[in-house]
């Protein structure tokens, strides 16, 4: 690291674990570390550990004179008001007002918003989407988020809570989603979660087709045991990536009219899978768009790496401010 | 009018007829016209028309010195381009360098989008969406176009075609639309032909229902007979209103999740149908909504005058550049 060159902090707030690192303008990730955020049932000693665990980092990369800010992705978080409002995964309940906390203690500019759009400004910073000023970032991991980017600016919405992507309805009276109440959203199929309930569906109903999966009882069965079968060749288990990929590429298809971006990134575990996955998203992709959008826009896995990207994405909140994104 | 105000000229190109005025920031329309679109199997003598009808409007208005440009609403308007491409209701095919041509013809700026999007921008200047910076303008008409605006910008995506969210898929293998290929697309079912269509539907499979639409032959039923029929207090025809604004709540949740809008405007005739159309149309978009996004976005009729709509939010491209909308 060049000794004068400009830094900033990213903290990504997970419901288990909280990351933080020091990145430049280039995305390397100088300094890492990793907290509970589980340990902490209340907000402010989260916010002491924290501090105390940032700010030998800081000093090690030349001093607070060297941060041009910090920041932060967090479950349900708020680009306006710098809060983390009512977030499921979280011990923390109601309103918290993060980013004046964290701008109290660290006494540097705070920027916050939900992980999928800092996923998707650290895709623009340092990933697959440098250069564009039209994309979106879909995370498909245990839920399945978005960060809708135009004209070169985050999509955040009259009240900070754009880029539900996720909980978008595609098919009707479909999948109950408990932690919503909604029916057929998006999340009920194409997370995780959609993937292991999907390979229990077709164990069920299909009860004399052979597959590896039926070694595992259903409450054993997750994505990961499915991406292992499906690799060993089990017929199922790929099935159920072709089932997901049609799904996902018909909602692609709708979020592609509605804002016509020059590629859709994909981010997360799921895209592990690679072209099981690619493949049917692609095909169903194109066969649900308007002709006029037809083989124009392009589907992409994310170009950040996996360990560091949730820091990545919330220190390239720094740099987009500086930019004039919001 | 003031001798001194500045004006605008705003042009819409319907399949059939083509509507221009002149008109003031604040929306008052002090001259129109209207010629066939129709007439001209080629562009260039309709563009003659134009600038023959128009020019006397021009010097008496006080010369063209008063005028700050000409914003053209046109079907498959590109802004980018300023051109019109493949759109299927004109006789001029392929690509049309529409706004060049006005451009060379009038020796002023001209600004050219799609005729949903114009009405989006027409909102946003003189309608419902007056000092919003977040909103989706929803066009009910033949068919159904959209214009969304964030962050005070129009989105035109990275092609100029963004805001087709009347192809998006509502129902998965539904109702095939001949003119895209597509099935399931909102506006198979949320435009005028979609209503049409719709009370057949109902008519051919409860046979034994009584209702006034039997007075006429399929062929014969059109939005603005079940309108009619409706208004007579006919079930059936109350009906196929419920279903309509059941199935675009479904979407305008979707669309609402998307970008988060402040609220979202219904545009065009099937408007006219007020609460029936309305009233279900809110009922499905709360209940489809992530619980976060409930009760806080208004659904709102257009404020646009029907007869000069389409002018003013051609015009309304004038003000939107010099506001720097983009």
């Amino acid at each position: 690291m060049s000794s004068t060159e400009d830094l900033a902090i990213g903290i990504d707030i997970g419901g288990t674990n909280t990351k933080f690192g020091i990145v430049n303008r280039n995305g390397k990730v100088f300094h890492r570390g990793e907290i509970k955020t589980r340990k902490h049932a209340e907000v402010a000693p989260f916010i002491d550990e924290l501090y105390l665990s940032i700010l030998p980092m800081i000093e090690y990369a030349g001093g607070p004179a060297r941060i041009r800010g910090i920041g932060v992705g967090a479950p349900n978080g708020n680009f306006y008001n710098g809060t983390i409002e009512y977030a499921p995964n979280l011990s923390w309940k109601g309103v918290i007002p993060l980013a004046k906390m964290f701008r109290e203690k660290f006494d540097m500019d705070v920027i916050l918003t939900n992980d999928a759009n800092a996923a998707a400004l650290g895709e623009m910073s340092y990933g697959a989407a440098r250069g564009m000023r039209d994309f979106i970032v879909i995370t498909l991991g245990t839920g399945v988020g978005s960060g809708i980017v135009a004209n070169g600016h985050m999509i955040y919405g009259h009240d900070g809570f754009a880029g539900e992507l996720g909980h978008t309805m595609i098919i009707p009276e479909g999948r109950y989603h408990p932690g919503t109440g909604l029916y057929g959203s998006l999340e009920s199929y194409a997370s995780a979660t959609g993937v292991a309930r999907t390979a229990v569906e077709f164990l069920n109903s299909r009860p004399t087709v052979e597959s590896l999966l039926r070694q595992y009882a259903n409450e054993e069965i997750t994505s990961k045991v499915v991406f292992d079968c499906a690799r060993k060749g089990d017929s199922l288990s790929k099935e159920v990536y072709s089932y997901t990929g049609k799904i996902l590429g018909m909602a692609l298809a709708n979020f592609a009219m509605a804002t016509s971006p020059e590629a859709i990134i994909l981010f997360g575990g799921l895209c592990n899978a690679g072209d099981m996955l690619f493949g049917p998203v692609t095909d169903s992709f194109e066969k649900h768009l308007l002709p006029l959008f037809r083989n124009k826009i392009k589907i992409l896995p994310s170009e950040l790496p996996d360990d560091d990207a949730a820091i990545l994405g919330a220190s390239s909140l720094v740099w987009d401010k500086e930019r004039g994104g919001n």
